[in-house]
């Protein structure tokens, strides 16, 4: 399992600890038989927006103090997904910056297979002005923490 | 060919002049092997918002006027869409209300079949309180012209 | 509120019992601020496939057998649905043909207040052929039975 | 402008010259009120297939005798897209292997602005094994040809 982002392929996965189920749409699978190579993207956005608020942050959406926007994505695919698959979509925190933070995916099929890894950075901005905010120690703390 | 909306077919369709070419992406198709049956809303919503567009209707998407909002879709699946075929999707004012419109839709396929048709209902709302706004003579006769 | 297919809505509405929680996806909201109207009928397929599943129905979805084909679909739209909201998807069997049934569905949010109705005709037909296949009556059972 | 993946800005541009149009659909924005993250990986999928038919590959989508299967793929958001933004979505091979190629992707907005950014790798496998093909040195001098 090659990704530029994992050195220690062990290592990296026992430091995920929270999850979501995802639950795979008929509509989300292509003509090749398994789930199309744009949802794992719809899937990483779920949990990466559940994940930000289990930390107790970006819970106002609305953007009336800063929004999350995201700067790049990257995805893996190393096993197919299938309709009717048990889907477990990991999401931890790599790195903390100053206004700017890095998060990684794994998601696991029900026999514990990795199927994605994934990672991307998210700019903590000024839902108006889209300047990047720096991100306060509160907030940091709670990314690093789980 | 049975559809609620649809009293003689031939009189019907000959009635539409406005169409969009539409682009059927590889993830609208599902593990069927066709189109999935999400994806034609997403085409009447493209042709909708051009034929509005064409009517010099609705130019103003975000909101500050006025908004037209769906108020009702229906779709009839005649013949499976396959990646790769080039659809026109026709567009048509079947009644204009004091404050709403039905809108009508036939999808060609390069072959000429009729492969969906439908019909929705569109309101025109104030974006802010999501009140009904009445259409101006202007607009009911722009989108009886075509 | 005002459907073609409902005639009493408590009636009609106290019908229902077999539901599915839906999980709204960011990705399915809009630049209008709430759920595109394409996401129902995305929420309906997840449903319809839940709801015949539980009936014991077409769960073979390879089509070895046959496959439930979409005939039409039509959807209401009482009141938006925003990201964030708990929705109870309910569905039910509304008449059953020789070979086709319509299910009818609808969209609680967590107030309870009907956010959607909708229906919709599935053909039972040979995945190859593409022809109708009729339903036996321990398949009608089912469908009528909840 | 950083991304892993380009080392000098103007000669990685200069080095494209296919490209798609690409229509940006209502439902493809999101309530932050711009294209929503999920969207450029449709795009990018239009382009390749589009691009890879161009070069006279991978026309049998049926898969009857190989299949590009998706590795990975990455993208860099630099500027958002709106709805009604008319993009250009450009498409290179950077690299090709054995039996697997990197494609390169660029969106332009109708100012010309770099919006998006991005790359992944393609492997060419038997449809029913799963297993990789070696690309022939046809096709490899189609892709590197343009």
């Amino acid at each position: 399992m090659k990704a530029s982002y994992i050195n220690d392929l062990e290592a990296w996965k026992s430091e995920f600890s929270f999850y979501i189920p995802i639950t795979i749409r008929f509509s989300e699978t292509d003509m090749f038989g398994h789930v199309n190579n744009v949802s794992p993207f719809i899937y990483f956005e779920e949990a990466r927006i559940a994940y930000m608020r289990s930390c107790g942050l970006f819970t106002d959406l609305k953007g009336n103090e800063g929004i999350p926007v995201v700067a790049d994505l990257h995805c893996d695919y190393h096993k197919p997904l299938y309709f009717g698959d048990s889907v477990q979509l990991f999401v931890k925190t790599d790195e903390v910056g100053n206004s700017s933070f890095d998060l990684h995916y794994m998601a696991l099929n029900q026999h514990g297979d990795i199927c994605l890894t994934g990672r991307g950075r998210l700019v903590y901005v000024n839902a108006t002005t889209g300047q990047p905010i720096p991100l306060d120690e509160e907030s940091k703390e709670k990314l690093l923490g789980d």
